[in-house]
């Protein structure tokens, strides 16, 4: 599989960005196209020791900052690493894109040059750790107004996207709201409740905040405000527990000592909940198999948001999708029946 | 103080509230009147040795399950521990009350019996632990579909309510979102910034939920949906985080030994996300003093309720709302102006 890679982007700078891409072409069977200033890409690939792997830098003049307008970006800067990476993957040259640039940015080129499915709304979908096998989340961003015929479309493309990178035969289904009975909820959730109810997928009714990190569900749809609020909420308290317990364990010998015995379990969990490990977040939805990263990616994230876009690319996502589609039906939206 | 305590209610039953109480009356200078059913309130007061401490029970015949629908219950059961409680509040017998009983019927018994405060939207309000002071969240449930001027009135409550159990001067309130920027948001949100920024508030703006635990805000505004996510979400992510330490901490001798000595540093950790060292969660916007207690209240949790119960009552905290309306103004909803 070829993945293209917007190299200029996130806050780090193109450094961690070639870092990760050069351990990914080392650990996986990917070949990869390097989208940015070649100058700039070859200092840094040189740096790597990057030589005899399948890394090809393909020029791009121009970057979008991180704060820049997503219309504006798109309007002025058609030569961006955003854009021509994406480009890539529309043009049939790449098989799928990863970018840690402006999120806003990313998610309108990817609208821009790849299209929608037809009778979808693309949303972001992200992976976290629970108890049992990982979760995921949809939509934690895209969409911040929602439609209930949306949060339906969300279960659809989350249950195959757990299906394809995690091989689950038929994902469980649930929808984020404040209380199992299907009662519960505010009113754009209790009508999506009544069209996952009735639709073919395995949908196992209403799961509350405690329930994501249990582990009993595959797929947990929300609109994108309540996602993204969920998913910063929890990598602050994730981060906020960590710094709770190191501050604890330092201030007594015993402790110390306690923590130091412990260093390899407290490694382990540390792995365990941390974001990195899962990559990136697909933009499911959209013509083409994209991955946008965390603006504070890491080398760690990028390489593994390359292996999740080439699992993706690699099990045919799209197919998969439009096999969904048939099988499932489609719920469009339509302002007559939804308020 | 004289505290009205719902003592039938929650998922253990009678016998964790007598204990919680007896701890408070021991604790803390008040008075308890236990309402429910005396024969049994006898026994486990026994059994708790409590003779001699200012309890006395008040007897109440009828039970609401925590299944119940909270508009029959009111309606069918007059003489119910839920309602006679409240109604000891209302008749100036109590200065406050706690019921960790069936939340919706609590909720409703106490618009019924209480009333809300002229232009305030009742809203339920939880203390969370951050690396800094405790934060208040708030609306966590009463309201899940909330107009922009609720968002704006939760925050004028939290904001009296942070001033009187922490000695706030100027409470600094935030709006929960998924950006800093005023832009950043739903429909909801944009408009309740826009209340807020103009507001006579100490607006700080939007916060993201990785802001929540940082211990930069003081009060966090939200619609009680989004905040019953993410309370239950944090209560889960914190359980699911000590059961991974846990586990990964069982796994060498080395660690085990690590455990064991660090156990008193994993305790003072455990007590500082403990959501029972923070009692229950305050119904605010009604006339009356009135705690709501997680219906898997233990002891602890319902000892503190009384605690906060007792300060809010005590520190004049209906007063404090009607001198704070008076200094901030209203902003009530109308549907002329909100979508």
């Amino acid at each position: 599989m070829i993945i293209a890679v917007d190299a200029m982007a996130g806050d780090h700078g193109p450094g961690v960005i070639v870092e990760g891409t050069v351990q990914a072409a080392r650990q996986f069977d990917v070949q990869i196209l390097l989208v940015g200033l070649p100058s700039e890409l070859e200092k840094h690939l040189a740096r790597c020791d990057a030589r005899g792997l399948p890394i090809t830098i393909h020029p791009a003049s121009q970057v979008v900052d991180m704060e820049e307008s997503p219309a504006e970006s798109l309007r002025r800067k058609k030569d961006s690493t955003i854009r021509v990476a994406f480009e890539l993957v529309q043009q049939k040259k790449a098989d799928a894109v990863i970018s840690a640039g402006n999120s806003g940015a990313t998610l309108a080129t990817a609208m821009f040059t790849l299209g929608r499915i037809s009778g979808l709304r693309p949303a972001i979908a992200t992976v976290m750790p629970t108890l049992k096998d990982p979760v995921v989340m949809i939509d934690v961003g895209a969409n911040v107004d929602c439609k209930p015929s949306h949060l339906y479309q969300f279960g659809l493309m989350g249950s195959v996207f757990s299906s394809t990178i995690f091989s689950k035969e038929r994902p469980r289904v649930g929808l984020l709201s404040i209380g199992e009975e299907h009662s519960k909820g505010n009113q754009q959730v209790k009508k999506a409740h009544d069209l996952l109810a009735t639709s073919k997928l395995n949908f196992i009714g209403n799961v509350e905040g405690r329930d994501v990190f249990k582990g009993n569900t595959d797929v947990i749809v929300c609109d994108g405000f309540v996602g993204n609020v969920c998913l910063k909420l929890s990598e602050g308290l994730a981060e906020s527990m960590m710094e709770m317990i190191k501050k604890e364990m330092s201030e007594s010998l015993a402790a110390k000592v306690g923590y130091a015995l412990s260093k390899t379990a407290i490694d382990r969990f540390k792995k365990r909940v941390d974001w990195a490990e899962y990559g990136g977040a697909p933009l499911l939805g959209v013509k083409g198999v994209a991955i946008i990263c965390h603006g504070k990616s890491g080398a760690k994230a990028v390489k593994n948001a390359i292996k999740v876009a080439n699992n993706l690319a690699r099990e045919n996502f799209l197919q998969n999708m439009e096999k969904a589609i048939s099988n499932f039906g489609l719920v469009e939206s339509s302002d007559n029946h939804e308020a």
